[in-house]
């Protein structure tokens, strides 16, 4: 097969040694590491179809990868899967103007989309932290939210089209990106968050914005969590409204003691939100005015460039300083609306319930319910009874217990908690019709 | 079978007679009639669950209805199938304020649903003239498009959460509605769209705005069709856009010579853009910036709710006036932004080849890129020469043959211009996996 494999796409991309697979086999959070008899660099979708064409005769396991930046396990050959690698098909077509569109390759970056949508004077608005790395393919795979999903919406909302290969090696391609377009099944949508189980995604047809020419940017400070996660709603009011970022004291004084970075007040608060409204239009009127409502006990407005960095850098380093306490159990949950402040007060003691002594960090996009529940001081024989407790209480509060991340290989197991045994059953009715064999991402997402 | 379904949902609600099943075989523009041997009416998920089950178990086909709106045969019985009426699932549940969403039946009314949010001071965007009829079922199974795509989207993207039953009875329910949620394959988005052959929509979670408070309507007339098209990619640049709408110099002409509404302007123009923006801040400036970029040849703003409503309904009365010319052959298609003035030059010499005499009238969504071609005069045998001619030019232009309408039974032979085998293939394998018997609606959407 191996030799197959480089009459397709040339000896040069096929990988075997153990240094040449070592950056493919390992995510980047170095709690996922597998092995690989072969890592596959395909040039393009024809190399794709060959590639898989190939793997579906003789039954062989594939895992497709795009930049490995996924948190849940889901892109790593953790039981020997051959690993089919996007990076080569990194061509970021231009611009449309008129439709305010483009298409990428799979392996184009979230950073690269975002540049040329910027080269035309327009915005690719998913973002998150990952940008540099992560891939187009990767994020229509895992249906990537990020920092501004309550004003943009998520991946699935920004595929107007799409190109993929099924398991046995049948191309579909619908690049054409038209705005009202009821011609059959929405397979993109079915393959955006489908984490690589039902088809690989080889180009997407992204959704671009204007640019807005006003951004406010503020920091209001709360005398509780409640009181923070009670002020979404009147935030959530600002149509403009592009962020409302949780953060709490015990976060805040972490990342203000290990990075001197703090919010310009002469005090830390119980808790904190960020937010951010951009549009044609300046939008601080209606922020300022939601924002009062809120009834903060303080806030403190960027006036500069700057200052707006300085802010977002409080919030963007939390994950960094608490990485440096040991790897954390990572937990990414959203809770409706109504019952965040609930969930927020109640996890830290069903964390310290399952695993004595352990801490618990919570930042997150609060605008749309997600909470990032990191936990550390937990031995890792301790991560199960944490991820359990957990799990079992965002259930319990009707939330989801995958916000942005996926279920990978590390949810799996958790996913009859918000799904029915009829939900469940028909994700694999869907998933023999396309991949009869499951050679795609076997050991991802389904129990 | 009729003596079961009985049975299930008590002998009142299972319809035999021919006057007591007339207005379900027979769609609204009544291009479409069929026969049945019942038409049942469910009062809640479970009986529907019951019904289907049983039709699975002998084989029945089964056609779901809602609303019957529809304007491709995608909801009559044109087989003999027995008619699943959905008008008994109307209930439309509490405004969640803090998601901005509700739940609403599938029987539910598109009038209902925007009744409930206005209610609590928010707007259901989606909007369509049948709105009173169209019911919530229906425009998810069809992923309804409508007035406002361009500002808040399709149907699918205000689906938050769904609850539909399977072939075989199986209930699938998801209605959380959280903002982040990547458990599984999207099922809702699958779903919306598929016509009632995948599964049958009992419920939906729906996306809710702001209401907003400021709205700018303005008339653009221009000096072609080709000026009025170029226009829209200006107008789109405006964030807060909520619609412009197409109409040329022949459409008004017979709406003012039909019913006495016209534009105010002294003449008439060879094209108009009716275009609105509605927002949290007043958009007038943008509009008007716009617009100014766009040079029309002349400018109209409404300056009260009447005028607004007297611009509507020179545009909005165009479907009457044509049909008062006999039957119109009914084409919903979209081109891309790029190709849209082409087409529109085109295609009436496109339909006067395929059918000599017959009359082409173009009005539509111009900022979706999409145009209703309505031709008369064309004796119901030149019918089918007419699509074919039209479908094809869209095609050929890499527009979509249906925009908003779906492919019902109108369109199944066409499919095969805009999707590929490989993706008609796909279709099939879906279909194949969640209805193996083909008993839901098996005459629609697929080849």
């Amino acid at each position: 097969v191996i030799e197959e494999l480089r009459g397709i796409v040339g000896a040069a991309h096929v990988l075997t040694g153990a240094d040449a697979v070592a950056r493919y086999v390992r995510d980047w959070t170095g709690r996922f590491t597998g092995a690989t008899p072969a890592v596959v660099r395909p040039a393009d979708t024809a190399e794709v179809a060959a590639v898989l064409a190939l793997c579906a005769r003789d039954g062989t396991p594939v895992v497709p990868q795009g930049g490995n930046t996924g948190l849940v396990g889901g892109s790593v050959p953790l039981h020997g899967e051959v690993v089919l690698s996007l990076e080569r098909l990194r061509a970021v077509g231009p611009v449309d103007p008129a439709a305010a569109q483009l298409t990428a390759g799979a392996g184009a970056t979230l950073a690269d989309v975002q540049a040329a949508a910027a080269g035309a004077g327009l915005l690719y608005p998913v973002d998150l932290s990952a940008r540099g790395s992560a891939t187009v393919g990767g994020m229509v795979a895992t249906n990537a939210g990020g920092l501004h999903v309550v004003r943009y919406g998520d991946t699935r909302g920004r595929l107007a089209g799409y190109e993929a290969v099924l398991a046995d090696g049948t191309v579909l391609r619908h690049l054409a990106g038209l705005e009202k377009d009821n011609t059959g099944y929405d397979l993109g949508a079915l393959l955006c968050g489908s984490e690589g189980t039902l088809g690989v995604v080889t180009a997407a047809r992204l959704r671009l914005v204007a640019r807005p020419r006003h951004r406010v940017t503020a920091l209001l400070a709360f005398s509780s969590v409640a009181a923070a996660a009670g002020a979404v709603a009147e935030l959530r009011q600002v149509e403009s409204l592009t962020a409302a970022e949780l953060m709490v004291r015990e976060g805040v004084a972490l990342v203000r003691d290990r990075f001197g970075v703090a919010p310009p007040f002469a005090e830390l608060h119980p808790a904190y939100l960020l937010v951010e409204a951009a549009a044609g239009h300046d939008p601080v009127d209606e922020l300022a005015a939601a924002a009062d409502r809120a009834e903060p006990d303080d806030v403190a407005v960027a006036d500069s460039p700057d200052a707006r960095a300085a802010l977002w850098e409080v919030r963007e380093r939390h994950t960094e300083a608490v990485n440096l306490l040991g790897p954390p159990v990572k937990l990414d949950v959203t809770l409706p609306h109504a019952r965040l402040a609930a969930f927020l007060e109640a996890v830290g003691t069903t964390v310290e319930a399952s695993c004595p002594g352990a801490r618990t960090w919570l930042f997150g996009h609060a605008a749309d319910g997600n909470v990032h529940v990191n936990v550390t001081g937990c031995a890792p024989a301790g991560d199960d009874a944490v991820t359990a407790a957990v799990l079992e209480l965002v259930a319990e509060q009707g939330g989801s217990i995958s916000a942005e991340h996926g279920i990978g290989t590390v949810k799996r197991a958790y996913l009859h908690l918000v799904r029915t045994p009829a939900e469940i059953a028909t994700f694999r009715r869907l998933k023999s019709a396309l991949d009869p064999q499951a050679i795609l991402n076997p050991h991802v997402l389904l129990p």
